[in-house]
This record gives structure tokens, sequence and C-alpha cells, in this order.
């Protein structure tokens, strides 16, 4: 094969890889805002034939042949067709480790398991999902040795949501921001100046909410010819294309934040999705780079944004004009310091910004032990109480405000969750650098979120898979340095608090 | 190839061949429910591969030698898997004999044509849908004279949706339904006893309506765990297996009657897939086993039950006690003449039973027009007209509620149209059959809904596309007999109308 049959055959593979990736995100996005419950019996066969056809796909031996043929002649490629074809050839080097039937098999256990957790999390039953989510731990990491069989397999979880990113970093990481964080909070938590809200407690109509997500969506810029909002149990963004990107919520009647900073949270992912680069869309290279970049969006919009004064100040007008009765005396001020109350608890969607990473650090060494053997399904829910009770001071009441509450591990998303802290601490440094470009508070202020946008398009969302994450970060601010978020913190909880610094 | 090794093949094949139609259906139902406008950029692509997927899979040799090996060898196989033979050798035979490349231009086209002729219905565009119906037009035909190339298209379009269908034979049902019909509605428009409602004029907000639909769904027992409601532009019913159906309406905020009716004819639909027999569903015979037998169904619970006196009197309670302002002084009686108000109208999905039948006729006439070349797209809405004008007497006022009105010719469904005229026919045969069994109306009355779905899925739903349509028919009711529809429709509109016989 030379190298022109070789780029022929990598359009022909980027189209068929691309549909049966849409088909399947479909397929799993659907079963969770749409379908009927007894749809998994179908879903089941489906996804398992269709993730079939993708690896037969992916390993065939001319689709072998047309990678190889391009990662050997790199120098001959443009950069675009040279990363995709050292992206492809990782890809195929790890996927051929993995034995297809295992392969499928892991992929129809995930589908059962994220139906199975779903009920179980409504009935707060977790004996129900117990046995599946053993098999999902067992199975992510037979799966793990299988792609890197000398590495410790929590790493190459870590790596596969964020490149590059082991265990050791990891802590480093989190020993910095627990010795930042924790006597930060030991002075909120002590402080006379206790922060509640108690016209944000009662019922916000579910209509409503929906009426103010829209309103929100539009606020943030997201395109509704190309975005779509949907309710789920669990909220999360999924996209096809840059053409298609669908955020889900949950509504809560008695909580009108919760469903805010949902939208809020899933629109800055679909934000970096819908502003891929046109050629790099629905080809190998289209999609975000890594979860840590992805969640550094989200998680910038979220509470860099979203929890900033002039923000509060910006939506303050619609919430009292359609909320009358109950919020017709809420200040600027006042929804600034309730949505920046700080108080360990027990969602971690629903976290403040001061206590959201010691959620993260909870599912890490839960993770990890479950990883070295040293607990199993049957440990998790007394484990996970007792390090809420370590990390955050707090008694669990039951599975469904505990180890029940996120859907990552029914998906088989091991090693995912320390990308949320990542990207909340990489949010702090863009901050500063885009107020070196123009005064971000401002923009926020007059609702200018295109000036927000195009900041980030620039440096990070069009590029999409094309360069590695790490790179891409420091591109656009230099070096990680936690101690800029823990400052970023500082500054912004000792100010609402009256604490003396 | 031996038989056992064809028997193992058969059953990859069938899960094979099932993902890929879960998936499809599931990409174009999401389409018209759910997806951003801009998805059908990425749409596109991903049916075009899919369908390619499929058309590489039923036409690979293995397939093809499986298939053969069980045609040649049907005396060895048990009933069922040697209907399977004979239908997949069918399909085979059929498939084959169009190009893979017309095959996908063809499932490409019709899906964007369907969005563009969305777009045209909203906006009253016939110009935009022009050209792209033209091409379905030109391509379906092409594809009919590769299957049957010495047959007439039309034909062959017809068998598609009815096995063993002609125009010859649409002819000369037309004709006695015109016989019968045409003096019974000069009657009709022409009694002193003009039905009109007061009580359902005006506004029923759609929130309500949307309860309403479920109530109703619940009324004739789909079970909720295995079917859901959509809200589309034009209502349809689509499945997946018999653990997921989707039905679809579209509310209207001065016209109760339009989304009532719709969501019981696609609750008819719904229902047949609902209760395919387990060893059927997901199978190469699963699913209704035509059009004809389809609309049987969906005509009948809309018709013969929806419109029946003991079914207005079942729902009006609910009625009265959700609209209580606008419906508390409406009764069984008032009802019943309301729904059954004959008049000459535009929409055909919200036509009386006595002039529906006149709207298919109309779109039969057109469909052979264009496969002759007598018209083109540019002379459609004009002919539309023209013909609403001699058969129904109205004037189109507009190509929304004209030409663009139907979505079936956007998806390539050409020679649809005459199984609803047959459906409607046969129902009248059901009702003679079935109440020899039981009292139909006392079982509606009762809300006794499990009767008739016990019938009928016993003589028709659990066979799925066992026996061919006319066998299955004639196996309930003998055989066809349009004077007994027209018979039903004397005897109701002469009672409703106050005629004389």
């Amino acid at each position: 094969m030379n190298v022109k049959e070789a780029l022929n055959g990598l359009k022909k593979f980027e189209e068929q890889s691309f549909a049966l990736g849409h088909a399947m995100g479909l397929l799993s996005y659907d079963s969770s805002t749409v379908a009927p419950k007894q749809s998994v019996k179908a879903l089941t066969v489906t996804q398992g034939e269709l993730s079939r056809m993708s690896y037969e796909l992916t390993t065939a031996p001319e689709t072998a042949e047309m990678i190889e043929t391009l990662h050997a002649n790199a120098k001959e490629l443009d950069f675009v067709t040279a990363r995709k074809a050292e992206e492809l050839y990782r890809d195929l080097d790890r996927i051929r480790r993995i034995p297809k039937d295992l392969y499928v098999e892991y992929q129809k256990l995930c589908v059962e398991s994220d139906a199975v957790w779903h009920d179980a999390k409504v009935n707060n039953d977790y004996p129900s999902f117990k046995p599946l989510l053993q098999r999902i731990f067992d199975m992510t990491k037979q799966i793990a040795l299988c792609i890197e069989p000398g590495k410790d397999p929590y790493d190459t979880q870590l790596d596969n949501f964020e490149r590059g990113l082991t265990a050791a970093t990891c802590e480093k990481f989190f020993d910095t921001l627990k010795k930042g964080i924790v006597p930060l909070l030991g002075k909120v938590t002590s402080s006379p100046e206790q922060v509640r809200e108690p016209l944000l407690e009662g019922v916000f109509p579910v209509a409503v909410q929906r009426d103010f997500s829209a309103y929100v969506m539009n606020v943030m810029g997201l395109d509704p010819e190309r975005s779509v909002i949907g309710e789920t149990e669990h909220p999360f963004t999924t996209d096809f294309s840059k053409y298609d990107v669908r955020i889900t919520t949950h509504y809560h009647e008695d909580d009108l934040l919760s469903s805010m900073y949902s939208v809020i949270h899933e629109g800055g992912h679909a934000l970096y999705e819908l502003n891929i680069g046109d050629e790099l869309t629905m080809s190998c290279l289209g999609g975000g780079v890594s979860m840590g970049i992805h969640e550094s969006q989200s998680r910038f919009y979220e509470n860099i944004i979203g929890r900033s004064r002039e923000f509060c100040g910006l939506i303050l007008p619609w919430l009292r004009e359609h909320f009358p009765d109950r919020l017709s005396a809420l200040t600027q001020e006042r929804l600034y310091r309730a949505v920046n109350a700080s108080a360990p608890s027990l969602i971690r969607t629903e976290a403040d910004e001061l206590t959201y990473c010691l959620h993260i650090m909870v599912r890490f060494e839960l993770e990890r032990m479950m990883f070295a053997g040293n607990i199993t399904a049957e440990d998790l829910p007394a484990e996970w109480n007792r390090l809420y009770k370590e990390y955050l001071g707090i008694d669990v009441p039951d599975d469904r405000r505990g180890v029940l509450q996120d859907s990552h591990w029914s998906f088989g998303g091991i090693g995912y969750f320390p990308s949320y802290a990542i990207g909340s601490a990489y949010g702090a440094q863009y901050l500063d650098e885009m107020n070196k470009s123009f005064n971000v508070a401002d923009a926020v202020s007059a609702g200018n979120f295109s000036l927000i946008a195009d900041w980030f398009r620039e440096r990070i969302w069009k590029f999409g898979r094309l360069y590695d994450p790490t790179e891409l970060f420091n591109r656009v601010c230099g070096q990680f340095r936690p101690e800029v978020y823990i400052k970023y913190l500082e500054n912004k909880f000792n100010v609402i608090y009256g604490l003396t610094t």
C-alpha cells in the first residue's frame, strides 16, 4: 500500500468509524434520556454487535496496513494527517492487545450495568448493583493489564482520561490541595459569618426551571441549531460532531441551584465540542482532547464564571422576573454569597468550590483500593461513608446520596474523577491569562460571553485532539501551578467569609 | 456449508442485521424528535455508512451461502426457520439487483430529503423541497426497476408495502369505495343535521393534552416499560423490538382531537409491535408483516374503537375533569357526534372516516402520474390542489396544508398510502369477527381493552412476518370484502346524520 492509497483508506476508515461511534453514542444517550426501561434487552445486543464491528473495522488487516503505512511515512504528511497517523497507530496498538470477545463482553457489561445502576440509585438499592460493579472493576483492570502489561493498571486508567497522568502525580497534587484547602475550610466553617439564603429554599416549579435552562444556554452562547438539552438521572454531555452536541440536567423542584449549575457545567463541555475546528470534527482528531481539559472548561464556566459576582448580577433580573413571589427581594450580593456558601455536603455535583476536590479525593482513594484488591464491591459503601467522614466530616445517610450518586463507575469510567480536580485547578490559571487579554469580570457583567468563547476557541477548542493535553495547557498557561488555584480560592473565600488573611 | 453451519450463521447474521437496523431506526427517530437542526450534516454520513454496512452484510458471500443453504434445505427446517430462509432469500435476491452505490446514495437522499421536507412544511416553502422530491421519485422508480425489471415500477412499490398489491387491485378497490362513499357523503353534506361542537373549539393547553395522551395510552394498554411517546411534525410509530416501541404525536393548542386521534392511531401500531411473539422479535420475522395489516390495526383503534359511542363515554369523565372550564357540559352523545362530524377537509390525518379514503385516492393518482412521467415535481402542488377540488370539493389554501402535509414521500414511502385505505376497510371485517367472540361495544364501555388485545394478539400480532399478509387476513376474516366496510360506514353515518336508508 502506498501513501496515496493509505490516504484514501484513511478517509473511508474515518467515515466508517465515525458512523459506528455516532450510532453507539446516540444509543447510549437515548437510553439515558428517552428510551423505555425494557429497551435495554435489545440495547445490549446492539451495542455489543456495533462494538464488535468497530473492533473488527479497526483491527482489519487493511486498516492496520493503512495506519502503519501512514505512520511509517509521517514525514511526507501534513501536520494534521501526521497527527492522525500517530493517534491511530497508538489506538490500534492498544486495541489489538485486547481479545475481541473480552472487548465486546465489556461493552455489553457497561450497557447492562448502566441500566442496573440507574434503578439501583432511584431505589437506593446498592445490593442489586454490587455484583455488576465488581465485574466492572475486575474487567476494567483486566483490560488495562492487556493494554499495558508492565504498568500499574490504575495508571493506565488515568492515562485513558488524561494522557500522561499517574497516581503519583495525583497524590502530589491532592497533597498540595489538601494543604491549602483544609485549613481554609476550617476557618470558613468556624466563621461567624455563616451563609444561608432562605429565599432559595422552597419550591421552584420544574417548568420554569426548564425555561431558565434555555435562558442560561442562550447567555452562554450555545448555538440552538447545534445543541439541545435533555433530562437524565445524572447530568452529562455527549457529542456526535460539532453539529450535534447534547447536554442533560436533572431538575429538583426544591433546588434551583442544582440544575442551574449542572446546565452551566455541561454547557462548558458543550462549548468546547461546538467549537472544534471544522476540518477536525467527524475525524479521528475531532472532540475534546482529554477529560482534564474538558473538565477545565466545564468547571471554569460553572465556578469561575458561574459563581462570580458579575454572573449573579447578570442573571438576577431573569430570576426576579420569573420567580416574582419568591425572589423579588434577592440582590446580587445575596445571590453571590448564596451560590458560594461553603459547607461539607453529600453530593459532588452540587458541592461548592472549596469542598469539591475533597469529593474527588474520596473517589480516587476508593478506586485505588479496589484496583489494589484491598477492598471489594462488598466493602465500597462502608468505605465510602468512612472516607466522607474523614475528608468532609459528615455522615452519609443512604447509598443513593453515597456510593450510588455518580454514574461513572457504571459505564466503566474508573480513573475519570481526578480529571475534575485537575480541570478545576487549571481554571484559575486560565483566568489569570484571560485577564491579560480583557477584563473577564467586565465581560461577564456585560453578558459578553463571545469574548470568553473567542479566547478559548483560538487557544484550546478549535484544536480538538491535535495536541497532547499537557502540551495544550502549557501553550496557554506556561505550566501547571496548583498554587494559583489555592490562591484563587483563598482570595475568594476570605472575602466572602470575612476572614483575616 | 452444511445446514448446521448455516443455522449458526443465521443467528449471527440476525444479530448483526438487527443491530444495524436498530441503530439506523434510532438515528431516524431521534432526528425527528430530539436532534438539533444541524445534526443532519453528520446524520447523512452515518446513515449512508450504516446502510452500506447493511448492504455489505446482506450481500456478503458467506451470508449468501448461508441463506442459499437454508433455502435449498427448507424441508429439514422447522416452520419458523424455513420461513426465515424464504424471506431472507427473497430479500437477498432483491437487494443484490440494486447497485451498492445507488442503494447508499438513496439512503442518504432520504435522510437529507426528510430534513428539507420538515423545514419546507414549517415554512410553507414547497420550492425548497421540489428538487429533492423529484430526485426521490426518480430514484425510487429506478430502484424499483432494478428489483423487478419486467414489472410496472409502481406495482413494485405497492408490493413493498403490501405484498401482492397492484395498481389494478387498488383501482378496483377504490372504485368500490367511491361508489359507496360518494353518494353517502353527498347525503351527509346536504343533511340538515350538521354536526358542529362549539365546546371543542378554543384553547386546550398542550400540557394537559400531554397528560391526556398518557391517559389514552394507559387505557389502550400500552406497556409503559416498553413504549414511549415523543413529539414530531408528523405523527408516526417506530419500533426497534417488542421491548422498545416509540409513538409520536403533534399537539395543536386549538385542536384537542388532532393529537387524541393521532395517539390512538399510533397506539394501534404500537400494540401490534409490542405483541410480536417473543421468539420472533429481533429476528428477521419480527415486526408487523405489512403496512396494510399495520394500518388495519391503527385505523381499527382510531376509528372503529376510538370513534365509537362507547369510547366517547369511557373517556368523557377524564376530559370533563381535566378541562372543567370548557367541557363540563359535554355529553357522551355530543362527543360521539363531534368526533364523527363528516365534512371534506384539508388534512388526511384529521379526516373523518367517510372522507378519509378520498385523501388516499388523491395521493394514489399523483404517485401513478409521477411514476408514469405524466407530471413532475413542478406540477405536484397544482395537481394536488386540482384533485382535492375534484375529490373533496375544497380549495387548498397553501402547500403546508396541501402537498407538503405528509412526510411519506420525503422518506421514499411512495406506494405506502393505499395501505391506509385497505387497512381501514379490513377493520370492519375484524369488527364482525370479533363480535362473534365477545361484545366489542360492551368491552369498550367497560374499558376492557385486554379482550380486544388478546383477540388480535392470538390472530395477528404474535405472528410477526410469519405469514403472507393476505393469508394472515384471510385466516381471520375469510376473504377481503370491501362491501362490509361500506355497510359499516352507511350504518354509522345514516344514524348520526338522521338519513333514511
